[in-house]
């Protein structure tokens, strides 16, 4: 009966591969290197009980009602301030809208930006979650290789001049899923051309606190971004569990554009969680916070690296993050991750093979590592099971 | 630069008139029956204060981890058993999936449901923040009349007939924004037209348990729902600030496309809030707190009709809702309610003229009065106002 009735939209959605892999992995004698989880000893529980606890006393009703569609005024003002100091920025409160995680924010870009057919530009390997919000929307999406220090620009060169790109999907810190970071050189030249070529630029950021040292990369479009989109998430830093993200959209028109879809897709994101989420950010040492998560990824990520290198065999490469949730393997040319992946499931250990960061979901000789949610001897565990299967 | 690059997805959104109005009506010195605010003091602030403190204490990092993009197995399962015994129905939980506000279920119904050019039917007037997210997937919306007792049937058929209609969106008890309920006898009727032409019946019920007097009203699709989605909502019982609701959807291949729809949404609704919610209608008297949120909304009703009745001239009519938050009210035949509401604007009272609630927009004799978000006091020193200027 059902089967006629379901939209275009909807068949040229793919579900999440990592989302299914993620049921079954639920069993806890699984060593998993699939998710991209927080590690939960991150969270600021005690800390997030007390801001509960004073937004109730303090604001009453007003935590509980209906609220404005671009999000807490106040949560709006602490984010604007955050990226100015940070970054340089001169963003204003305005020219933010909290999103119900960074993933609503892809799903409003693919709304608000993409005609059937439109040609988008991701890298490649790109995030999943990107590739799955935008194909919704049946553009034509083009992957450009990811070097060591950045998308190919050649290669994204010759793409913009050869179509009219609407926009330029990246993740330019510790990418999800290779873990590369763009250099400086690769930084400016992909500003230059998203101006030269008049697209928009898509800067998600959900990583670049999590710089293992030193202050994290400004961002690409951080003085003069009329023609970008910035994405930014408490997930990684806070909570995940609250789906708190925000845009940052200096053009009036899109603004207004993203915001009435936003309107149309939940009349707002959760004020509860925002005024938690603003209460515990003024009221705690949030750089210090982040700086214990650092130090830990830093070791659960050298731990990692550090047994790959004892174990692996040489024919098997790895990126080595700045940062951070993940890396990214290749495995020799001809071996297929996906056949790994079904032998380690065996053996308790999983991980995300290739296919599903690339927009046709080719089988392919590379895998992606987390290895924020285990401890260190669970991460050499796993890797050694690994090891003996390759 | 932006103009051309906004899709036509965009283009065939409107934005909300609402929530318009209410960026201009925070100044407290404006009585308001705009907003479809709950009562604030409706809202069971201590114990949901209990109840964090509690989620937290006893499942630590769970609450503030990512989850499953259905929902929190614990709140389906209380959903799932609440309509079992409260409707007589046969729902499991895994026929659930928890939405970020009912406002995410219409997003994904349109998304997943409406081709450009597709037949649905809607009711006239209907509610906007479904002709809104039902417009972006650009369908060919067909109003039909709502008369006292329910949609004209006669009407309904013959639409049926002539198209082949995707689904069927209705609010059967107390609905935005007419207040209106559909009989027994329609009930019955719309329950046969949906099976014989073979359509799928959206069924919304935020209002069902705000009913002033006896037992709710019971689902029309409640024994067999194969065809049909059901929506419901905890906005109006608890809160709406955590914007939870959920669909109950039985058809195995619908529930998995909109369960893929919403992974590219959002990946899963704010699990925090779930976790609360589930805590507080598990450990407190529900029943309770919903039957003193029906006797303050039973005297607020009573207070704006009886004030209505004294001071508004005979050629204005009005509905006697049973239950929910809304009264619609017709002015005399030539009159425009958006000129009223200008005129109203000065003297510090507002409402919402009907126009966002046909599906065209037209400008016309109709208005919708909120009575949830004042007291019995303001609400006829309101009516006086407007009475004044009819």
């Amino acid at each position: 009966m059902f089967e006629e009735k379901i939209s275009e939209l909807s068949l040229s959605t793919p579900a999440s591969f990592i989302r299914a892999i993620l049921k079954t992995t639920e069993n806890s004698e699984i060593i998993s290197f699939a998710g991209g989880l927080p590690n939960p000893i991150s969270f600021p529980k005690e800390e997030i009980k007390k801001s509960t606890n004073r937004v109730i006393d303090k604001y009453g009703s007003k935590v509980f009602q209906y609220s404005m569609t671009a999000g807490l005024r106040e949560l709006r003002e602490y984010i604007a301030e955050h990226l100015n100091n940070s970054q340089g920025m001169d963003v204003t409160p305005d020219e933010i809208i909290v999103t119900t995680g960074s993933q609503q924010a892809l799903d409003l870009i693919g709304k608000v930006l993409i005609n059937p057919g439109d040609s988008v530009v991701l890298e490649e390997p790109s995030y999943l979650g990107a590739i799955q919000a935008f194909s919704q929307y049946r553009p034509d999406m083009c992957a450009i290789t990811l070097e060591r220090d950045g998308m190919d620009m050649n290669k994204l060169e010759a793409k913009l001049k050869e179509s009219n790109v609407k926009f330029i999907y990246t993740v330019p810190n510790f990418q999800n899923p290779s873990g590369l970071t763009y250099s400086k050189e690769k930084r400016e030249t992909l500003h230059r051309l998203t101006r030269k070529y008049n697209c928009i630029l898509v800067e998600d950021d959900p990583y670049g606190d999590l710089k293992f040292d030193g202050n994290p990369y400004g961002y690409i479009s951080r003085n003069e971004f009329e023609g970008s989109i910035l994405l930014g998430t408490f997930s990684k830093t806070v909570t995940p569990g609250m789906r708190s993200g925000f845009m940052v959209i200096r053009n009036p028109e899109l603004r207004l554009r993203i915001n009435t879809a936003k309107e149309a897709a939940d009349l707002h994101s959760n004020v509860f969680s925002q005024y938690i989420l603003w209460d515990y950010m003024t009221n705690n040492d949030v750089q210090k916070h982040i700086l214990k998560i650092r130090e830990l990824y830093r070791n659960q990520s050298n731990a990692m690296i550090k047994a790959m290198e004892d174990s692996f065999p040489e024919s098997v490469s790895f990126t080595r993050p700045e940062g951070g949730m993940f890396i990214w393997v290749t495995l020799p040319e001809g071996m297929i991750a996906l056949d790994l992946f079904e032998k380690a499931r065996k053996e308790n250990v999983v991980f995300v093979p290739g296919n599903p960061f690339y927009i046709d979901g080719r089988a392919a000789n590379t895998m992606r590592l987390n290895y924020t949610n285990c401890d260190e001897k669970t991460i050499i565990e796993g890797i050694n099971r690994l090891s003996r299967l390759l």
